[in-house]
């Protein structure tokens, strides 16, 4: 009798500067198991991070297995997504400035400590393979990745394969200039569509208004007329429940997007533009605007060519993306 | 006796709003022949402007068999670069605001009258992939290509290979903007590259500038006066004999077109950028500063993998890179 071929399960984990979320996936990406997250305490060092993540997929696994008839020995690895330029070959996460990190060999740690193979990839292009293999980006050719948070990252998909660049840096799309001589952003340039969209730059605009104008916002009743607390989704909440302050705030959002996304729609000419990330809960009151402003800004047939759309995969497209990245890595490909 | 393999050429021609250029190459690339230009006259209509370019290349091929012992029958094609977008497959230029064209079948009208293949590419496509292929960006796995003229093309090698995007609109590197408030471009948006450091964006600068400070400038004195005549070479040709006011607006250029090229670092990643047209005739006045801006302004690994260099192949490139298409779209390729 011809023994059955065992199912197998790639793990994915998707290190942020706040936590860590993993899960485990079948190889051929249809199941989901154990998803869980926890915080990433990266004050207590890189050595005690890649042991955090360690014990989260031990966890993974676990559940993994109770929930399935699977053995430890049917996870063939572990895809990772990490913050940061990186030496992908080399498997070094060469600077995180949220994790305090300089040159952590962070696979090989994986490796070693779990006994499985490991893959280390950028959290931005994970999210983007993400969206592309399971969410909102299904189908694209050319797909532009954005992920809006306390940064904005990015990712590219370039003739149906997740494009590098030259020295795994390509994608930093948060980091490209829309106003030459505009805000200063962290990164040490100045005019970065960051310093404008990302979740904080959204706050400090909010507080700018508040603070230079009169005005009957709901804002300041919302976080206790305690200006300093004002978050992103302060702002979405209050443009969600029609504060006319807060949607002057998406709205402006929209149109320094709408810049960046034009600028990447009239170089790369993409099939799809997934955006993700809080702002993604801003909804309609930013879309609309937003592809308004890309469709004055950009070439009509560039324009014609694309969709942009949410992401699909709130939360988990990083895990899901450093699942595939995984599977990239091992010529195991995406299709079905 | 086996008779010996005869020699085949390809004929590149490069469509430009003034001159179309036109020359033969050996189809593996060595050798050139029969380089010739006559002038666009765009105002006679479309048709004209094809009957034109098929009459300058039945010169190139009678040029080409005199210099060589070449028979009509080994000229296998024609490659075509042409501004504006463009439906590759259909062999159409969609819209060319410099030629007044709209939804014209150029490929189809010369391959009718010539009777002979043609191809139909991007012209500023043309010239990175002859920059590619025989000049300053040879080697490169991902180069960006920018032509800077009357208005600022570009196009993108990725991977090793042309890339055109989801609907041939990639690479209009010109049309990206750096500055969102900024000046009003002719294409509609503001704040393009082009409405900065194009040739005539060079001039209008310069004009700017001696309208409003009273200076030393040697510029008014070389155009006898008439600040309108003032052209981008002007400003090359005031800054090479050491003009304050000139340099200061390459200087300005540069932090332009920095700015730009540090956009494309930043998401490309690219090992190459090469860059053509009057503008690197400035030299080292444009190319020292330009690589400063693009220092302070990019991640220092993709500043890092790159090289950013003025082309190798003034008024040639979009011939030899005409004929590369040619080549490509036959999936001739263009291994030596």
């Amino acid at each position: 009798m011809a023994s059955k071929k065992r199912k197998r399960y790639i793990v994915g984990v998707d290190l942020g500067g706040t936590n860590i979320v993993a899960g485990a996936m079948s190889e051929d990406g249809s199941e989901h198991y154990g998803m869980r997250s926890i915080s990433t305490s990266p004050e207590q060092g890189a050595e005690a991070v890649a042991d955090r993540i360690v014990g989260l997929v031990e966890g993974v696994i676990l559940d993994t297995m109770a929930a399935t008839d699977a053995h430890r020995r049917d996870f063939i690895g572990v895809g990772v997504g990490a913050p940061g330029p990186m030496d992908r070959e080399r498997g070094v996460v060469i600077v995180a400035p949220n994790l305090g990190w300089r040159d952590f060999p962070l696979r090989d740690r994986i490796t070693e400590h779990l006994g499985m193979p490991a893959t280390l990839d950028n959290d931005a292009n994970c999210a983007t393979v993400g969206e592309w293999w399971q969410g909102a980006a299904k189908g694209g050719r050319n797909v532009v990745g954005m992920t809006i948070g306390t940064g904005i990252g990015g990712g590219l998909i370039i003739n149906g394969e997740l494009f590098h660049g030259s020295s795994d840096v390509a994608g930093e799309i948060g980091h490209t200039t829309i106003d030459l001589n505009g805000r200063h952003c962290k990164c040490g340039n100045y005019g970065c569509l960051e310093a404008y969209a990302s979740g904080p730059a959204i706050a400090t605009r909010a507080r700018e208004i508040l603070v230079r104008e009169e005005s009957a916002s709901l804002l300041p009743s919302l976080v206790g007329g305690q200006l300093d607390q004002i978050t992103a989704q302060t702002v979405y909440d209050a443009a969600k429940r029609g504060d006319a302050v807060a949607n002057e705030i998406v709205r402006d959002t929209a149109r320094y997007l709408g810049a960046g996304v034009a600028n990447l729609l009239n170089t790369f000419n993409a099939d799809v533009v997934v955006i993700a990330g809080g702002v993604t809960q801003a909804g309609d009151t930013l879309f609309v605007p937003l592809q308004a402003e890309v469709r004055r800004r950009a070439f009509r047939p560039a324009v014609e060519a694309a969709r942009i759309v949410p992401g699909a995969l709130p939360g988990t497209a990083g895990v899901v993306g450093a699942v595939a990245t995984f599977r990239l890595d091992r010529g195991l490909g995406l299709g079905s």
